[in-house]
């Protein structure tokens, strides 16, 4: 069942190595079929040149195995979360990138310092605030799902997509899973450049609104200019 | 028309997935030919992967297609203005690459540090001023072509071959396409040893003008000695 | 004898430069047989590429040469002491990794800033004291050894594998010497990330205690919930 | 003639880009026969990748081409200068690594601060003072040369393989071409690590004396015990 989506799910994780976002199995993918309510998600643990699209787990949106011999991916409540909260995205990605991991352990917002940023991030890319030790012992990747869904109370996830969590690292999402890790790699340069810009100018302010403006709707929606 | 000059431009832009300059589309490198007045630049949003010479769009210098299918760079207006004012140039490229790109988001120009600098750029290479919201939601990409002038006017575009466009990245040039991309790689490789110089000695002070001299002049001019 | 441990210690060995960890011969892995209390370990200046398991070289606890045509690594009395005072660990790994050293340079603990770092070491990553003089006049690499155990008086190696030796470069180990080498690339992603994080917020405390312990036993012991 | 030195020479500068050393043509190494007094140098400006072992300059110590259709690199007169004073040394190595390069501009030594550093440079790696005017419009080449022998002045060219010239760039040297850039390797090591160390902890001190002896003399000299 869900043969395309599953190629595409396999083809977004193993994107992960070619594109340097994972240590060994430091990430996952998934994708959702909306129409039928179900999520293709990567098992937990497994190498990505192991990885073949009939070991790829296929769920309910109540986290039920519907076909797949594996157990998925430990962050699947945090998924599952996320595709019931942002009805408008078809893929997402969480991974342990090393430059958005290094804002994540910061505690800090990305501010939007240039319009590489703007072309695909419409602001600041935004730090959850930490959990508390209730949060964490509990049910702990399905309340890492709530503190990004409260962090995004007034933010729209595909003029967003991605935040970083706290203490821990990014996830990622777009209109499906070559989307999500699409926006996954912009991250992780924007997170780099970032950085460097702070770094050589710490008194840097984000860039004006009008700029922020002009690249992200030169890149999205009626406007678009960009590509063919 | 104009083989052998798209050859150049194609070879050139495919080097920006070798020097590692570019993420995903993020790159782009056109070629003039001053005699016919005719640009052949990079077509919008084409993976370098899959770009072929007939790809390539033929411009005349008001923007007009010439020849070709697909539609021009997005920053085609940037290249354009810069060849009418520029008239010594042959090549252009801009990217964002992630040094230039963090200098450019710092707002500051790139000090002249040493030898490796001085080989190529004879001064601090510049950063442009920011643009102003009407300069931005009007022709943007033509208006960033006129503060790159601008911030040009006491300066020879052939001994200062790159700018940083304020928030944005750089723009490199030289006598042709191939010299661009040539002059982008050491920018970037200037602009990551100026970071890290600049970090270990917050004071430094530009090189002294006679050794600014003595390499810029080493490799360029009548009495260049480096080289066969 | 003792072939399959040659073999696995042999491929931990080849390791090193697959992940980076490595410049020339910095580096060496020893795995240990706790049946028959022998210890293979890298012969000394070998490069990797040239290295088969008969070159390997079988040791008993007191450092006699049991098998073998070459010389241990320089750094064996450290391996030996640790196997020693370390009854739950079977594989050790010594590099000069950049990030690794840079931090063990600083004479500082990493601190626990993020889940990647909970994920496998259960606390902050310990800097050893600075050797005195006769320490290191002395019997250096036995000594060396024995800062590293005054440094664990209070920790379960096992749960933290791996310190940095002050002035000098990382240690790591594990329940074999595959898993050695797979801790040695944990630390050096997790150096990184702890360095980049705190110049960009430089008052960063360690994560909850808590958080802590929700990621080391996801992924170990009784209730662990990773992987397959 | 000399063609095994110049079979040397060409793999010490092939080695160059395998060790990521250079950009495009920014490097050079030569070797000396001190037999006969002759020294064979990589040509001005030719590609690594184009580099045959009779494209290489044979020079007596005068400076004086003894056998070569190609110019020499532009770095000749500093090299000879080397030779002549330095007469332990066989091969020579001038690059623009970006590591070194950035302390080089930083005009700051690079502090022994760990033992991968004095398993090396038996010390502080010093930068020279800058070059005055007259010295840049004069033999410039060759001034480079005195400024390095003036700052050796108590220092044993083997105990200390290389320098820092101010607001250039390393030099390295060994007994022969390739024990030039093998230091020039470890040399791009130290200076990233060192960097890293301050950044981490800019109070840092150079290790203790007792343990710069114990790694130098550990693979050096009579005593040295690494390696078989």
């Amino acid at each position: 069942m869900l043969e395309s989506l599953k190629e595409q799910v396999l083809k977004a994780n193993l994107q992960l190595e070619k594109y340097r976002l994972v240590t060994f199995t430091w990430g996952n993918v998934s994708g959702i079929d909306r129409e039928n309510e179900l999520v293709v998600i990567k098992p937990s643990g497994v190498k990505y040149s192991d990885l073949k699209a009939e070991d790829l787990v296929v769920l309910n949106m109540d986290g039920e195995i519907v076909e797949g011999d594996l157990k998925p991916s430990s962050d699947t409540p945090t998924h599952l979360y996320l595709y019931r909260q942002f009805q408008s995205i078809g893929g997402i990605v969480h991974t342990h990138s090393p430059w958005a991991t290094s804002w994540a352990q910061s505690g800090k917002d990305i501010p939007s310092l240039g319009t590489t940023h703007a072309d695909y991030y419409h602001g600041d890319i935004p730090c959850t605030r930490e959990m508390n030790p209730e949060e964490i012992r509990g049910q702990y990747e399905l309340n890492t799902g709530k503190v990004i869904a409260e962090t995004f109370r007034h933010l729209d996830p595909l003029a967003m997509p991605g935040v970083l969590v706290n203490n821990h690292g990014p996830f990622c999402w777009g209109k499906d899973a070559l989307a999500a890790v699409h926006n996954a790699v912009v991250l992780e340069e924007v997170a780099k450049m970032a950085y460097r810009s702070l770094m050589l100018n710490p008194s840097l302010e984000p860039i004006k609104s009008a700029l922020q403006d002009k690249h992200y709707f030169r890149k999205h929606g009626a406007d678009a200019y960009y590509g063919q």
